[in-house]
Parts: C-alpha cells; structure tokens; sequence
C-alpha cells in the first residue's frame, strides 16, 4: 500500500492531531525506533506519550501475547474472573505493593486514563459527601466531561460546550514565579471559611504534569498537599499516568517522598505494550463502591492483563531498571542542558526520563520539533504555550540511541537557531 | 493455578460485578464456548455484552493478529497514520459506507463506549450551540460524567455524586403503555415555549436499548425523531454501541428504517475479537472539531485495527451473514416464545438477534440466570428491574448450540417455577 | 410635569415591559380605578399582576400607614423584633392560621416572590438532602437563577445566560390534552428506577397558573400530587404568590382541596397595599435553618407589615368576603362567557377571580387587550403564547366597575374582531 | 402590647438573625436613635446595615411620603410610568449622573440587592456570551442561587443545598497578606490558557467588602481590575450595595477612582428611607435586554421612588454633605483608633463612615457588641470570622451622637478586657 494520505482527508475526523505533526504512514516498531511504509527510520522520544515506557512490541510481550492467543486465551471477559487476571493482580500484588508495603486495591476502569480520572473524582465525592475537587493550574486529566473539568487548557476545555462544574483549579508549585508559595496561598484559602473554596472533596494533582509543561512538584509540596488534604478531610489523587510505570524513575513517582494518595489512577504505560488499559488503585477503606456503580464494558483488557504482568516481571522484580533509569537521567539531563545552552533564557524542566527543555514559545519549540522530525527523529511540545520540547523517550532506550536522539534535538536546534538569525 | 478466588477479595475493587453472577475463574474460549480452569464448558449467551458478535477467538482474527504482531507491526501509533489504520479505514469505506450510500468521518475516540458517546455530546453541543441533550428512560450511554448524565438508571447517576448536567430525559416509545404515544408528548414538549425544556442540542437514543430492557424503538418513531430533530435543530445522535454491528441483523440497527442520524457512536463488537475499541461516526458537515479538540492516548488502538478489518472483510463482504442472522433471529423467537410460554404474563423483549423475555421482576430473572449457570449457560437479565433474560449470543453462534442454549434456559425456567411451587 | 416619557428611553433599561402596553403616564389611583397625568380615567383589570387584591389605596391601609410614619414608627428594622411585626404575626396566626387548622412558621424572605421561591427550593433540598426540584410546563416562579430553573419560559430562561440547574419540568394538569393523564404520567417516571428524573426534593406547583396561562389544578391533580410526594419521600411546595390572597375565592387557592403543602411562598397581595413584602411559609418539622442560613437586608418590610395586618384584619376575619368573591366569580364568568362566545374556539381558563379567556392566540390577544387600553381598561395577556386574555381585577371590584370593565372588554373584541373580518 | 417575644418562637422561621443579638422589641425610631418598648433608648451604629444612611425616618421624607398617600399616589404599578417614577429619574440623572459625567440606565430590578446582583450576573453572561463571573474572597453579593455562586461565606455556601455554579473566587487585595500581590496573581490565572479559569464574563466586586470584614480595595487595584477587565474582555460590575450612597464620603464609593464600571448594583440606602429598592445602573452600550427578559413584580417601588427622590435633592444637590462626612470620617477613625490601641493587635479596617476595628477573633467582638447593646448602643460584627467590630452609623448621624457612641463602646471594649482579665 502506497503512503496515500488521502483516506485520512476524506474519513477521519478534524480532531486528529499527532499524525499532523510526523506526516508519514508508519508500519513498523521496535525498542525505540519506528520505520515508515518508505522505509524511513525515526528514533521514538515520544513513546505514545509515555504509553511505551518499555518500548515498542518488547520481544517477550510479544512471545507472551502471541502464546496466549493461540491458546484461545480469553480476550474479552468483562469483568469475569480469568486465569490471566488473577496471574496479574498476583504479579501487582507481590511485585509492586508488597515491597513498598502499599495496601491499595485495584479497580479495572475503563481503559482510559480519562475514564480512571472519571472513576477518582466519583469515588472521593462518595467517600466524602462533597463535591468540589481542587485540581491544578496546567493539569490535564482528560477528555471527558468530569475529567476536563479538572483540566486546565482552554481550548480543550471550549470543547466541553458548557460550563464544566465540579473543581477549582488551584496554582501549582511556581505557578506564579519562585517568590509565591502556592502551598501557601492553598492553605490560605481554605482556612478561610468565606474565600468562596467549597469544602474539598480532594486534590486531583499529576506529581509531573505531562501535558502542562513538566512541572515537577517537590517532595515538600506534595507532603504540603498531603498534610492539607488530610487537615480539610479531602483524599489525596495522585494521578500517576503519564509520570506512573517508572517514567521519573521509579514505578510510581511519588514513590520517595514519603507520601500516601487515596486513590492513583494508572494507564498508559500499565499494559506494557501500549495496549489500552487503565485502573484506578483505592485505598482498602475508600472502597465502598456497590457492585456495577461505575461500570463498563472493557473493564480489564485480557490482553493487557497479559502483557502488563510480562512488564511487571520483567523490570520491577528487582531494583535493577530503577539504577538504570537513574543514569540514563543523567544522561537526558546533561544531553538537554546542551540543547538549553543554544537558546538564550531556555531552561531545563521535569525529571527522570521526563525531562524537557523551555524553549521560551511554542513557536520555536514547534520549528524545533518539525527540524527533528525531518531529521529521523520524533519528538513533542508540551506546556500551556507548547513551550517545552518534552523528551519521553521509551525507557529502555539504550544509551547510544539517547545519544544519537539528543545530538539529533542540537542539532536541529542549531539549525533553526542559523535560519532564524538569517530571517532577522 | 487452582480457582482460588482470594485475590479478587484482596485487591479488586467491589465495584466488580459479573463475576460475582459467574463464580468461576475462565482461562480459555473459542466461538460461543467458553472453558474454566476446571475444564467446565459453558456455553455463552452473553458474549462481553455484545462485544464479542463474532464469537470468542475468531480464527481469522487470530491469525492476522498474530502475523501483525509477529512482523512488530505498530501496537501503539497514538493517532498518527499507519498502514493499519489506513487498511481499516479504507475497509471501513468500502464495505461499510458506500454500499449503503452513507457519507461519515470516522473520529477514533478514546476506546470505550462512553468515551464515543462524550465525543457525540460535546460536538453536537459545538455544532448547535446549545447544551440540552434530550436522551431517553431506560437509556445507557455510559460512565463518566457526560454520559453518566444521558444515562438513565439511579444507581448509576447516584455514583456520579453530584448533579448532572445537560440533559433532558423524554419518555422512549411505549414507556407509558401502549396507549400513550411518546413521540407526540415529545413534540408538545417541544412545540411549547413555556415547557421548560431547552432548545435541544441532539436526540441521543439507542434504537433497540440493551441495558434499559431490549425496548426496540420502531421505524416510526424513529422517523420521528429525526423529523423533530430537523424541526428543531437538533442533531440526531443514534448510540449503536451495543446494538449495531450486526446485533439486530444489519450492520446497523437503524439500516432499514430510513433515517440518517447525523452522529453515530461506536465499540463493542466494533474491533470484531473484543478489543477495546471505540469511534464516533460524524456527518461530514459535522466535523467541525479543531485538531485535538478531543484527544485521548488510545484513540485508536492498532491492534483493533487489524481485527476490526478481518471482521469486516470476513462478514459484511456481501449480505450472506445478515440473511443467516434473518433465520437465527427467527429460531431465537421460537425458542423464546416457548420459555414465555412457561411463566405467566411474561412477555418477549428486543428483535434480532437481541431478544430476552421480561419475566416480569428481577428476583425470577436473576434466579432463572443463577439456574442455567450452574446448568453450563452464561446469560444476564436486563431492565430497569432486571426483569427481562436477555440472550445476546454470538451472532456466529450455530443452530445446533443456539439450539442447546435456548433448551437449557428452558430446563432453567422450568426448575425454577418448579422450585417456586414448592416453595409456596 | 407634563407627560413627557422621553427621559425613560433615556434613562430606564430596555428590560421594562408593562410601560410599553399601557402607554400613558400615571399619577393616582384609588380602587380599580388608575388616573393619568392627562386626567384620563381608567379601570384595572390587571391590579399589578395581582399585587393589588384589595385595590389601591384601600383606605384603612392609608390611614394605618400615615399614622405609624407620623409616629416615627420604624421603617426598616432588619429582622429585629419589632412591635409592628409582632402585631402582624400575632394577626397572621389568629386570622389565617388558627381557623383552618394550619400550623405553619413565616420565613421573612427578601420582599419578591423570586426570592421566597429560592428559599423554598434551598430548604426543601436542606431538608431531604436531595436536589432535583419537580417543577411543571408554563410554571413561573422568578427570575433569579434558582427560581429561574424552575420556570418554564423560555425566553426568561434564556435570558439566564447560562445553563439552569436543579429542576426537572413535569407536566402539568391537561398539559399534553384531556386524554392523557399527567399524574400517571408523572407516576410513572418515578416509579420507573431508570427514568432519569433523579430522585425527587420536592415537587414547585403554582396550584393556578398565572403567567402560564390560568391553568387550574384539580383538587385530584392537587392531592395525586400530595401522594406522590408523600411516596418519594419529597416536600410539595404550593407556590401561592399570585394565586393566594384570595385571588381564587380563599385565602389559600388549595384551602378546599384538603391538602397540606410543606411550604408555600407568599408575595404580591400579601403586604395588602402593593408594598414589597414575601414569605414563606413553613411547616415547623422543616424548619431547619440555621440563623440567617438564608438572610438578606429588607427581610421584612415593616410598613407592609402595617398594611398586612389591616389587610387580614379586614378581609378575613369572617367569611364575608370569601362570600362576595364567590358572587362576583359567577358574574365574571358569565361576563367572560359572553366574550367568548364572540370568538371561534374560545375556552375559558382559570377560577375565582383569576379567570380569562383563551381566544387561540396572541396576536388577537395582544390586540384586544391594546384596544381595551384605548378603551380605559387596563388588562393583559397570559399564556405561552401570550393567548389568553386574563382578568386580575382587584377582589374589592365593584360589582357595577366589573360589569363596567367587562363590557369594554366585549366591545374591544367585537371592535377587534370586526377590523379582521375587514381585513380578510 | 408587652415585650412578649413568643410569637416569635412560635411563628417566626430558625433564620431569623439580628433579633438573636439585640434581644428586645423596637418600637420607634428616629434619626440615629431607636427606642424599645419599654421605652429604652439605644444608638443606632448598624443602621439597616447601611441602609438607613440618613438615619431613621428623616422629617422631609416622612412628609413626602405622607403627601403621596394622601393623595392616592401610586403605591403599586408595577414598571409602568408613572409621575412619581418620572421625576425620581429626573432627579437621578440631573443630580447623580450629570454633574458626575456618567451616563447609564438605570433597571429596576426586584427590591432586593440579590435581585440586582442577579441581573448584572445575567446581563454580564449575555454581552460576553460567557458564563464565568470573577467574584472575590470574602465576598457577599446575596442568598438567590446567581449570587450566593458569588458570596465566599461558607455557610451561606452550604444553604445552597446543591453545587454552585458560573463563578470563579479570586483573591481580594490582600487576601494572602501584605506580601502577596493579589492583582498579579489574578493578572497571571487570566494570562494562563492552561489555568483552569474560563475566560471571564465579569469581575463582581464590592470597592469596599461589607459582610467580609471592611476590606477596602485600593485605587490602584481597582483600577488595576478595569485593565484587567478591558485586557480580557470582560464586564466591570462594582456592587456598590452596601458601599454606596454615600457611605464611604462620596455617592459612589469608588467615585475618586477613576474608573467606570459597566454595571453597578444599588440597593439598601438607594430608597433613602429603608424602603425595599433595588436598581441596576447599566451603561448604555450593555443594555441588550429584551422586554421583561428579567422582570418582576416589585421592579420600582412607588414610595421608594418619592423617598430617594428627597434623599438625592436634599443631600446630594452639592458637596456640603460630602464635606460633611470626610469630617465625620475623620472622627470615626479617631475613635476607632481609641477602640483599637485598648486590644493588643487590633487594627483598624474600612474607610469613610464604614469603618470598624478587627479585634483578632469572633468571640471577643462578639462580646463586645453584646456588652455595646446593654449600655445601649446597637452594633454588629463583620468578616469571615466575626473578628471585626463594625460600625456603620447613619451619615448624618451628629458630631456628638457619634461622640457617645464611641464612647460606650469604648467602655465597653475595657470591660470586657477587664472581664477576660480576671477570668484568666
């Protein structure tokens, strides 16, 4: 088949969006590097958006999902017991909650961050009898209609086409420059009982804002949020699924500071391979759903179930990938300052293997990425102005394909920076 | 492993609901069949709430996905172009649009139902300006808080916890009695300035309502609506979530009635092998959406494309499957009428092959259901008071086994009244 | 000052509305009667919407109102004690309460309707912890956004410039013709776990309907209600702004129907005179406020609490009046009889003193009533349509300035009706 | 009638309030001073809340207002023209509007501020065709579900009974201490198109915040507001209820400050007697409303038109009173100051004839106010935590009433640190 665009023109929606920035049909992936129905090869430093943490079709998924299949595993069981969920709610149990004495029970949403985000906001609302959840300044959460309401764009939030209801937003750590403490300014309003803050029912915060911009929120705050939360008898939401699955460098990101959410909604890198499956983790004593309250249909995906227990065997049984990903964020770090020394007041954003560089506008942060991808390599903006080049390599990306990605990202940088002086 | 169910207890949310109805633990399924650990057969009439139409393990599914899978075909592509989705789409094209003259964008939504549904509220509110969506009694559209608000069970909207929003409830066809016509309550409501109803933004109606107890909306009021919606300027949304893609006969459930809804949401039985997958069909005039307007990571999901092309190349080529499901329809009617028959007043409920009989209340119904489990078959009840068995095998499903199914629910009632004299 | 309006196209908002009916400039009143700056003379068939049952100026209410302003009495005393207030309540409860048995506490709301009805909606919600308000087709409750919801108009909802919430819109006695029955209809929805009308705070009935068109509930229509809500576990609330104070021929419109509403909003004729002054009525088991939960500045107007108390003192503290009402409801709907006849397809609407004649449209209405205006009678339209022709003559009318007011009302239509018949 | 305060319990609503702290039955009043019935003489410093701004039945208002009934002037007319309301809008524009370069309309909404704040809600979301209103913490704008959206108290919040909706609470100057700039906050929410703050219909905020604590907003930050506003788009609606008529030494309190808002709401002293009246001050270019798109009853209040008629010639003809009341303005600061150096902490608040002292906490001005009323002086507390004793005396309350006043309270603020002392 012939890279023919023209079916996309004619029957997919307008609201298609990331195949207008890398315009090719691709057909093929692995590890880190994707080719296009030409041929081409691009390095991957967006990972569906950090849904392919582990890479693209890792060899042993595929082995498993495959054997799987040919066994006439079941593939849809709704919300059935099967072999294959058990096996993986074994594998979550003892690998992930078990060593980090974590007692959570595991909600199968449907399989959408958005519809696991729907799921949070419904359950702290029935635990608490109240219904306002604070969420935060550049904080995506989703398309649906309770989840974008405790989403920050604009744009996305016109979309709604009517007033959204049920959150305030609140300022994220620096939301307003280094000098004003937003925790502060949080505890202020809710200490006053007539700053118009409805009593909340929770905080709905992304610990590494994705799509904001790759704010990474301190140990302190977090812990601020924590102590608030609990002082006004509001659950803690830590929406872990952009930054979740080790993407800062350990499975959950909050994992080191000392901090217990309520609820954790989980999804794109869960499933391991990319396939859509989401879950909601409760604590045991907020579990007070009744049977079937919030439904649906893909509920636990069974092929997910199989791949994501072949992730959680293959990296977390140990603390192995966790050293791994530790140096390989020094490498993105050192790699990223190089790029953020060409540019005149750019600045190094997030952490872990999510990191990025504030180029100052997304106008130049757009040129930046066009270069790149012209240039074999795939890579996007994020930020309220699309501001920041975000790396979201996939994990296992080896060091010398970092390495060749970053050198590809400085060069392009320098490139656009000699057209653009040439252009003054 | 041993059908130890423990770990569900420990760390699976309450909110888990069919396997409490089915108390075993699956691990393999092929056509309408399904086996548990044990090595017990059981056959399925429930079939993932109609998202398994074209049986469990499809063959040719199978095959094709293993081969994509094998060659490290894309799994995760986000919403950029793929030869995947590219072959679906143009299989989309040709079987399915062009032979019934139907000219619609596909949006690849988030890959659940309700996130379809959401993507039909938002944009027909986009396209009209208004906000109000007049949706049905008995209706489901979904969980989170768009669609959780069309839906219209209270235990469900109880779980939303808060008000909902945005949508007026009308009275579906027949939902006072065969002697009220609802349509004409419908269009005084409307016609009136002063009804307190707002200028409708859309009709979203399912045209046979799976959860809200097999109500078939006629041909008649179908028309009606999409006469009071042009009349009105509202757009006509038909959810063939769960009654489309062959459920009722046709590829659509709405094919021979004459009508062309302007916003069509689908999933279910849309990838054809129970993968989660979800689209919104829009009337080209209707896609006004900007790039990411409404956006989601697993729009889209590759190894749904693969699947969902083979179910439609294999079954929707000509009209040979939809003249065998004529005739599965017709036994199923039988078959039906005689469990009736068994118990007094009840009544038969759907068409297609998405019949049940409503027994009348939901203690009967669900013992009837508890009975054929344990008897080797699979099968829900459905209604505002769960008082109609629904059957909604697969539309693959043999004469020979349809014919056992049909025949162990009749043994089912008839130990049930038997038990049920007993008793009295 | 001469009559000389220019100053209100320059100065007032285009939000006025009677002014431009009745164009003319006012300067007394006394009765029925209104006078003009030009000396012209006419009757008051519209007695400020029913704010004037006593007519202007009754002379007892001037005479008690000099004289508490000649004393330094107080004008405004928040929600202090006041002798005066004292006196009012001492003659509500001996007057009003005592003799028919009611045992209801008086919430002194800010002095409009609107806001005795959002008083009424917030307790009811307070009370069962629920908040859907059932409210009816053509109801008018007021302009504020709770009141607002509850109201069936849609050009006053628009004007909310938002969505509305809380309230879901039944139908109201006869509302879809004779043949179909609203009550079961009604029933039926609640009956029904899967309607979509969540579970009810309260049903909000006018038990006439003024502004929507002198629809008049049957005691059956009534009491079904009192049932219903009494089954669903809701509050009724009998919203007796315009129809109360005698207006249908008793104190209360529901006073014979053997019902007892929760809570019932008073307002317009309450205070006697025309001066601002609502309440709501309260049944002590819900009176569940805390202080000033729901507070506001002219809570309590103390010269109306003057002139209410004359008002109850001299209307009802026998059944005389009650007596005379009743005579002059026969001569007014003889007297509309005949002007019904004039017209095709006329129907009378409404009872008591609050009855009009629905001539099929508001063109003709609108011009029979402008006709009148030239003709010295004041009167005005109803209706969703603006179709009825509705007379709200103040109670102490004259049985010879009825027969005076009504027989203009005859000529205009016959005038009226031959400049169509010369227009066709 | 003996100062028996039964009937009360018996008959009046819980919510009752001021009658809680000021235990005693008035019966007459004048000027500044009330009296019981007993005969005992209190100073008035709540003075209607503001509303009695030219004390309690001034002679030449009294005298009007008798002449008018003398006359069978209109009392009710609901919004038609009439002589009386003709020349109060004469008055209006000649001595408020001209002399001050302003030009708006004036709409007569229901008598209640909350109506008034209502309307400019609506009006504001009609021009921008945007829902979200800007309103402030520590905000009061009324208790009708528009406006308690845009009062910040808590309790008020929760009478609601249901989610609030269409405002957002920003915070007012000074909200997060002296430290925090509260306008360059707001400046950067509204910058942020990720913020999670739609774009604004109007920023609603009283100059100087009565109910909240005397917080009074500097020029600079409401003129800051203004840019913010125009920058925006949005409406500026300055709720100059409880503020204006002269209360801070000038007609409108935000007079001197260069700024013209788009809509003003007026009420409590605009009547300049106490009478219930309400209005919305628009500025032509907004005045978009249909006929009776927001209507009412009690819109304009025929004695209220002849009794503000009389305040605005007798005391806003030329500058004397305002002269007048920066001299009285001086000596309440003096006073205060006094109050304030006898508590350790305490600072004075407000500005012009709204001052007051903020003693540190509810309990303690509460027992002082407690303590003012036995030694006769009738005084309230105000701000989010009852902590600020407020004083908000008739304007033309003499040199030497003042004097005494201030004096008992004075005394009675020793006393009660006397009392604590020793308990301590």
């Amino acid at each position: 088949m012939p890279n023919d665009l023209s079916i996309y023109k004619r029957r997919e929606s307008e609201a298609r969006s990331y195949c207008r920035s890398f315009p090719t049909s691709f057909n093929r992936a692995k590890g880190s590097e994707m080719w296009d129905v030409d041929g081409n090869r691009y390095i991957d430093f967006l990972a569906g958006c950090s849904s392919l943490n582990y890479g693209h079709n890792d060899r042993d998924m595929q082995a498993a999902l495959i054997e799987h299949i040919q066994a006439d595993g079941i593939t849809h069981g709704l919300d059935m017991h099967t072999e294959t969920k058990q096996a993986f709610l074994t594998a979550f149990e003892d690998i992930i909650l078990k060593p980090r004495n974590m007692d959570y029970k595991v909600m199968m949403t449907g399989p959408t961050g958005t519809n696991a985000v729907e799921a949070a906001m419904k359950l702290a609302r029935k635990v608490t009898g109240r219904t306002n959840i604070l969420t935060f300044t550049n904080g995506f959460h989703g398309m649906t209609m309770g989840a974008l309401a405790a989403t920050g764009n604009a744009g996305k939030r016109n979309g709604g086409g009517m007033p959204l209801a049920g959150t305030t937003h609140m300022p994220f750590e620096g939301a307003f420059g280094p000098d004003v403490d937003s925790l502060s300014l949080i505890e202020q309003m809710l200490d006053n009982p007539s700053s118009g803050i409805d009593a909340p029912a929770a905080f709905l915060i992304e610990p590494v804002q994705g799509e904001g911009g790759l704010n990474a929120a301190s140990t302190e705050f977090m812990q601020g949020l924590a102590r608030l939360a609990k002082k006004h008898g509001a659950l803690l939401i830590a929406d872990d699924i952009q930054a979740g699955c080790g993407r800062t460098g350990t499975f959950f990101s909050f994992e080191e500071m000392g901090i217990e959410p309520d609820l954790i909604p989980l999804a794109k890198s869960f499933s391991g391979m990319g396939l859509p499956f989401a879950a909601l983790l409760v604590k045991p004593e907020h579990d007070i759903w009744k049977p079937a309250e919030h439904n649906g249909t893909f509920r636990g995906n069974t092929h997910a179930f199989v791949t994501a227990r072949i992730a959680l065997e293959k990296f977390w049984k140990d603390d192995a990938f966790s050293r791994e990903l530790a140096e390989k964020s020094v490498q993105l770090t050192s790699g990223l300052q190089a790029v953020a020394d060409e540019i005149e007041g750019a600045t190094l954003k997030g952490r872990g293997l999510m990191q990025g560089v504030d180029v100052g506008g997304g106008e130049l942060a757009g040129a930046i990425c066009a270069r790149c991808f012209e240039k074999g390599l795939i890579i996007e903006t994020s930020g309220a102005h699309d501001e920041v080049v975000k790396v979201l390599a996939p994990l296992t990306t080896s060091s010398a394909l970092l390495r060749e990605g970053l050198g590809i990202l400085l060069e392009a940088v320098r490139e656009v920076n000699t057209t653009k002086m040439a252009a003054e």
